[in-house]
């Protein structure tokens, strides 16, 4: 199985699709191919929340600004999965929490490959090819090919930690969902036991579920990737706490 | 097969194809998941006429407005197809023509479930599961389980009749496609041997094709659906005629 | 393996897939359901970029603004692959470019069938049942059939060339993608060995990646498609270079 997630929109998904399929006749499915244009984090936290749903799989990933530089392209190995993509980051969250829940380490690989056919679109030329090819070789062993060499490195990145200090937490809005749902990087246990938090110095009622308070009201609840998440039942979530993406939340309980 | 609906844009979708390539190696077929975000009666509308054409097979459909709320998970069995979504009228529209279309009855099933993960995304932790383990254990027998149990009150959803008397006929927009057609639950037959109605006091020409009309101009016709539909030819109907989901329409002939 | 084109958003090439799968467990892969309303042009052009990418197939495409009036239906044979459409040239460029690499002619047959169950839907009653009809019988003999006759009457659609003389190149903008990339019909040669090129006449310079200039700035470089692109590094080329499809493009070199 593989699967493809991407900032390309349409058609350009479809290329990489026939490239793959030229070479193995594995399960293709689709995580996304809109997320945010070039925006690495964003697609980074929303692999960290879906991919772990998966068996065990190669995972493609093409969001990637510096398409045509001398970023490396990169193969790592998490576990039973394998995902590949540039060197910019957006690999690693997921592989990290991939390779926990399995007990094992992750294992970062840059990918050699012949000169690819354009400097635009190395999702089609580089890394699908490469994905085919270790679905193909099987993620146990890819990485002992020749034009396969340990990474030591590659660009890491994390995910911003919240500051949680007597009565008040610090934490940012990571990602804005097709909702409006704004997820924060707060963690879960912030609301335990509340009936209402101040969100920037406004109260909001703490409810489980969107449907517990009335349509177009502000809730507080805890999203399905278990972080604390701004949200309005019918509504949009972003629009009515007036915040964006990386934007500071401060939280008093 | 097992298809997917929803109005959850991206990524959700694939944390429940994930979910369910742990328990099965089904097909998995989109319908959409950009469904009118928590229109219950628009999906409603859109899977009675997509489904059909289909082959036997499982249903998931989430647009769950009241997720995490005492609303019961369904599963409707009609005939040789199943239905999985929340209680919510969504599944039963199709469900009548399905199980019309093979001279059965529709039958409903609460499905029990263990304490989902989470509170907001009940797609991923209770429809999808029980999506691919009523796949596995086929659709004829699912309901055998000790945690499937009929179900008496479930919440219905039938559209609207017109009324359809002397001269004119007074019906509704059930809903509007991504062109701009405008859908009403006006039947076909209204429109046999016209060559022009007036709607809501204008006169339109009736047209088979829409293309039977030059670009711009407005026609009714004869929807894929077999509703009667306003549209223009290389244009929006909705924007042309003036009318939105849910608005009268009165058609004299 | 089927592939899928169209315009038709959600939720309309679900009945496509449903029709598809009552007749053939082939795999069907999605090309685009977005290309631009009704724009065949465009979709040609886009169809050309992608499906050479593909092993031998067959290729769905529905971009059909004459459903219901008398235009044919056509199903071309180009080497191993066949495409199935509306004879409204959509499917043309792609298929001599499929011919072309295989060293093979472009064969145009006229599919007759039934009258079909809709005048508006044609992709769901015409030409998805003819897909898989397609695919049982084989892209080598489905023209043995009595209903299937070679057509030298259909539309042809070919892209404009470009004005290639002395120190001007004319050429035309042919598509905008996503993310705002200007494509034209002017060949890469034209950047050979240049630094920079007049763009109606103002510089801008010549790149081989987006990321070889800053952020927000201008570029002009060869796109996937091995064409004349006009870019931004992670900004819209189409809005910075003031320009839409079809506009006229002057390069001085």
């Amino acid at each position: 199985m593989i699967t493809l997630a991407s900032d390309f929109g349409t058609p350009y998904p479809a290329a990489m699709k026939g490239v793959m399929l030229q070479r193995t006749d594995a399960r293709l499915v689709d995580v996304a191919h809109d997320f945010p244009r070039q925006d690495v984090r964003a697609t980074a936290f929303w692999l960290r929340e879906v991919l772990p749903y998966f068996p065990p799989a190669v995972h493609l990933v093409v969001v990637d600004p510096g398409v045509g530089t001398d970023r490396a392209a990169l193969a790592v190995r998490a576990g039973d999965h394998a995902l590949v993509g540039p060197d910019n980051g957006v690999l690693l969250p997921v592989a990290r929490e991939l390779a926990d829940s399995e007990g094992t380490e992750v294992e970062v690989f840059e990918v050699e490959y012949a000169d690819p056919a354009s400097s635009t679109f190395h999702g089609r030329d580089v890394f699908a090819p490469a994905a085919a090819a270790i679905h193909e070789e099987g993620v146990e062993s890819f990485h002992e090919r020749d034009d396969v060499v340990p990474d030591d490195g590659f660009e890491d990145l994390r995910f911003p930690d919240p500051e949680l200090e007597g009565a008040t937490a610090v934490g940012e809005v990571l990602v804005v969902d097709g909702f409006g749902n704004a997820v924060t990087n707060l963690p879960a246990e912030l609301l335990d036991g509340r009936e209402s938090v101040a969100v920037n110095g406004e109260s909001a009622p703490v409810a489980r579920a969107y449907a517990e308070v009335a349509p177009g009201e502000r809730l507080v609840t805890v999203g399905s990737h278990g972080n604390v998440e701004l949200a309005v039942n019918r509504g949009r979530g972003d629009d009515a706490f007036g915040v964006s993406v990386s934007d500071e939340i401060h939280v008093e309980v």
